[in-house]
């Protein structure tokens, strides 16, 4: 095991993920030190009593001597907490980040960011439905995709940064994958963000519907029903920020997912059982792929695949 | 443990539920002969392969001496199979099927079993992605619910097969319920059939993105696209027929559905955050009730939560 990548780092929100990087970089010994803010005086409170690191009373305090700062507020709360951090940077440090969106988020960080200071946005595929300081877990990061969307031209300092915040994922466990801004926000606006707004939406559909009642969604949600109320039990926060900052990517492949899903309507009332079992047939392709490429349940970190040690299934 | 509900079974179609339903019959006692047949010959010779029963060269000799049948074949092949197997059926007997749709397939049956046969439509919510006979294990159905769909006003002998038929499933470990068929339909198209359509939709759209290529899918789809994958792998030929045959409670769904998703649509496009949130916010509330229903994971059949015991994740 080499020694820490960085001698310090400071973590500003202490959520699932915030709180997941604490615990792994203590463990692996990633980072010397781990301090910590959250502007919640409980969840504060919460990460002392957990012992997740030195947790201070203001931002600003928690990454005054970071090398390393992780912004682990919703998307929509990065552009305060920058604001809240910039001026107390270290010349050299790095300014990162875990939002699912990242060409807005990055231009909220370098709004604030002092020259000197290397940006690097980054968002690891890794979560559960859970949220909170003890939601998190040291292992979360295993085996999970971290991407980092490094900025463009910015000279040989900062290509060292980002190998070395690269480093310091893969100490962490993660496997880590480099992408421009505008590709990661198109990429997981299908592969994720598309997928939450669905499940959220097919849970409200169920709630509405006059002819069943709840009992019996929840009785029978092994149907079927029940693998989207998982991912729908996500942080309403988050997910509302997600939407409102990758907001074109999205309703690009909303407009698409309607128009798909008006084809196979029209294919049901039509009775065209044909149509309806070439892209059944189909779909069944990609899920052998996701098999094939190793990445079945037990290797990828998301949701029921990754528990905590003492809450596993 | 008590003895075998029926002295002799026989089941038509050899799949997943069929297979399933051969080796916890045995397992458990709760059937004497097991009697198989299936349209196809591969699947005949498998079946002998893996010892699931005495394997027939017809349905009608299959059914022959049976106290119970079951018809273990897609919706849109009861009728042929009801029609089959009709004239072999012994007086007394009771004909009952597993399919996901039920007033279609009632209908199918009964235009088919000769007086004194009592045709009593059951579904079994549980199964796995997986089809084919070797797919199929004894534990399948424990502490998953049963569905009876008892036809009215049949009398007092009638009611009795209904018990029987009960106990039957109770002893391969399913818990019963009776409901009525259009009941039955209305609530499976909310908890099962809309959540399949909606998971084979999204993984069509997906692969269509010109912007994102299908590696990229795939890699990623631990943000939430995977789980939709999954249930996405589900035999295309069973769920066209689902489709067809449980018709108007879908597009009823469907319709709603594509209803709440435009309103979310618009939310993103219009920056409506407190919508969002709200929505995202509900949604929590019914996967919470699933959780205290003692549903989650472990405790139910379907998909990933059951798996063969050589297969567990």
């Amino acid at each position: 095991m080499s020694g820490p990548v960085f001698s310090s780092i400071a973590i500003v929100g202490i959520g699932l993920i915030g709180g997941s990087i604490a615990r792994a970089a203590r463990e692996t010994g990633a980072a010397g030190e781990v301090r910590l803010f959250d502007a919640s005086a409980d969840v504060r409170a919460k990460a002392t009593t957990l012992d997740l690191g030195t947790v201070f009373d203001s931002a600003a305090e928690a990454v005054a001597e970071a090398d390393c700062v992780f912004l682990c507020v919703p998307s929509g709360a990065i552009g305060k907490a920058a604001e809240a951090v910039g001026p107390a940077l270290q010349q050299g440090a790095i300014l990162t980040d875990v939002a699912s969106v990242k060409a807005e988020v990055a231009a909220a960080m370098q709004a604030h960011a002092p020259e000197g200071v290397h940006v690097i946005p980054g968002h690891p595929i890794a979560g559960t439905e859970q949220s909170g300081p003890d939601a998190g877990f040291a292992s979360l990061f295993q085996r999970a995709w971290h991407i980092l969307c490094p900025l463009e031209d910015q000279g040989d300092a900062y290509n060292a940064a980002v190998d070395r915040l690269a480093l310091f994922w893969q100490m962490l466990g993660a496997e880590v994958e480099r992408m421009p801004l505008a590709r990661h926000d198109r990429v997981l606006a299908i592969t994720s963000h598309l997928p939450h707004l669905i499940a959220y939406n097919i849970v409200s559909t169920a709630y509405d519907m006059e002819s069943v009642d709840e009992g019996e969604v929840v009785k029978y949600s092994a149907g079927g029903f029940r693998d989207f109320t998982r991912i729908a039990a996500s942080d309403p926060t988050m997910w509302r920020d997600v939407f409102l900052n990758n907001r074109e990517a999205v309703l690009e492949c909303l407009g698409r997912f309607s128009e798909d899903l008006a084809a196979l309507q029209r294919a049901i009332r039509h009775g065209d059982g044909d149509l309806l079992f070439r892209e059944f047939t189909r779909a069944r392709g990609i899920r052998k792929a996701i098999l094939d490429a190793g990445l079945d349940s037990a290797k990828v970190n998301f949701g029921r695949d990754r528990r905590p040690p003492d809450g596993g299934e």
